[in-house]
């Protein structure tokens, strides 16, 4: 499975630098990573020969707070992905409901331990919003696990915390374990308002996964964590973990994301996206060729009008010869045909995206080659 | 089970920084990290914006060129101990063959996947020096896998090319995989003599576990990487593991590894330490108090003599008061009791860890308090 945010190896393709690439393939921030945040890790260069703190304790405490939790629920790892592995393996679910269109990583992880996977469909005709009365009904004593993504990737729909609680009251009641993925939580206006981190000591089956990959785009440091509900799971987990798993730099963040400089970038970030977002939804609603939904995240997905000479490939390939990179959404199980996604970046990045779309819909409703 | 070099916890209980602690207990290289390794990591941060490659295809292909093999049998990981646990849960070895004493991670990562585990006792009598023709002889095909580390930890024994190849041959035979671990083999002089990476596509039950943790002084950066035998077992390693588990700093190492410089670093090092090593060893010769066992990596397994009133976590306790740190070895799995392991650190340390010995030695033979 392809995820978005390879420049390097479509760079190398038509033959330019990683960073000659505009890439919207990637849901990450556009803006250059916080100057406090910068130096942190430039601090942490001096202790590349230490190994780091096999307990992470300083950085669980920084976690735990960050996330208005307790320090015995936090398990960092090596970026989320890696306590997504982690915590499917431990949890070993025979049965899984997973709605779908959703991030790839959860099949991959599942398959792994061959876990049996059932899809629930979110609905085009409901602009992909989980439709929470219907899981209910469907969650039973079979399942073991359910994994939902708030907001979702690549819809970007949101789960409100009252239907949350709904859904894992049920699922408490099955005895099936609910993984949250809070990986774009912090791009939500009013976060608090929706994220159960701080709500993990309330729910002994959920178990939330967060990272700081998207919010302070730093996918090349690697860390993610997991706060857990059960206390025994997240003992277990931390045993399970690969010992250092967590490298100096990524640890180093312990230092910044409780600062003020941290919450007021974040805060600043997600209004400007939000801001740029809407911008680009405005105008990509006027196109004929294109039709937006709605998204809570950093990212808007958008589907191709039918149109017998025209798909999402050559849309792709168009672009890509402009040096745009989007992100097809034809691998994404659960996906209706003629999707892809675009992440929200800086005005003028954003500008170029959609004047290339414009071009591409005029293209289409003129039946020109484009 | 504890690791040696956590300078951080046992600098934080007696109230000192861990830049303060003189530490023999970790086995990496003492001197600075090469200069140009150092720009390298700083050029890297130019890059924590961008996902890494999640092929990590400029990576092996520098791996697979310094570890004399093809590209298609490198697999890198975050750290060597996140390959050891994924070589053994791919493996998932029923039965497995574990020479003792040896690096723990071993007995650790495979009590995670349940294997019945055999310990083949090196003994003290023949300085820890695995007797091969003994081994070969308690291989047969229950057996699914044996592990090796190459040199030894915390003996520092090493098997001869000739021995590996009676080794891995009975192996092959039985249907038994054979993991070598080489995490200090760059401290073996002429290690190219030693090394199996270079062999690997000759054995196809081998699967060679490196790292530059130890060598480059970078536990903090976290890069080890298999080299398989099997391409079929590769391939499924690469698959198996988690997307982006190199960061971008330890991905950095690609552009440093190959040089002149590297090559040039790595021999001044081995040879610095052995000279250091040998001073040590004289001078550990020559108290009653101790026994000194001949190792050909970067620390000394050492003894403490008989005495009632005198014992290995006393000789801890009186060196730590005095800021250094060494290796109690007495959660080794099948390690006779009184024994610790020191890192050969930079003449100064030295001096200063042996000088004390010494005090210990006097006051042992005076049977005086120390």
């Amino acid at each position: 499975m392809e995820h978005g945010g390879n420049v390097l190896k479509i760079g190398k393709e038509i033959g330019v630098g990683p960073h000659e690439i505009v890439d919207f393939s990637a849901n990450i921030n556009p803006f250059q990573i916080p100057d406090e945040l910068m130096q942190v890790i430039t601090q942490a260069q001096k202790n590349v020969s230490i190994y780091p703190d096999p307990e992470y304790y300083e950085l669980r405490k920084a976690l735990a707070n960050y996330s208005s939790t307790e320090i015995e629920r936090i398990v960092p790892g090596n970026g989320a992905a890696q306590i997504i592995h982690d915590v499917i393996k431990l949890i070993n679910p025979e049965k899984t409901m997973l709605p779908v269109p959703t991030f790839s990583e959860y099949e991959a992880a599942l398959k792994v331990t061959g876990s049996n996977v059932v899809h629930f469909k979110m609905e085009i005709t409901n602009n992909f919003e989980l439709n929470v009365g219907e899981l209910i009904k469907h969650i039973d004593e079979s399942f073991d696990l359910l994994v939902l993504c708030n907001p979702n990737n690549p819809t970007g729909n949101l789960i409100m915390k009252k239907e949350m609680e709904q859904i894992l009251e049920k699922c408490q009641k099955v005895g099936c374990k609910v993984i949250v993925d809070e990986a774009f939580i912090e791009f939500v206006a009013a976060s608090e308002r929706f994220t159960m981190a701080s709500e993990a000591e309330r729910w002994n089956n959920l178990i939330v996964i967060r990272a700081f990959t998207k919010i302070f785009a730093i996918p090349g440091i690697r860390l993610g964590y997991g706060v857990h509900g059960c206390l025994a799971l997240s003992n277990n987990h931390r045993k399970y973990a690969v010992p250092w798993s967590v490298n100096v730099f990524a640890e180093s963040l312990k230092d910044y994301i409780n600062s003020v400089e941290a919450s007021v970038y974040i805060k600043k970030i997600s209004e400007t996206i939000k801001l740029e977002k809407e911008i680009m939804e405005e105008r990509i609603k006027k196109m004929e060729a294109f039709t937006v939904f709605p998204s809570h995240a950093n990212f808007l997905l958008i589907r191709l009008i039918d149109h017998e000479k025209y798909n999402v490939e050559r849309v792709c390939s168009w672009l890509l010869k402009r040096r745009i990179l989007i992100r097809n959404c034809n691998n994404f199980n659960g996906m209706p045909s003629r999707f892809f996604r675009v992440a929200v970046k800086k005005k003028e990045e954003n500008d170029q995206l959609i004047d290339s779309l414009l071009y591409i819909n005029n293209s289409i409703l003129n039946n020109k080659q484009c």
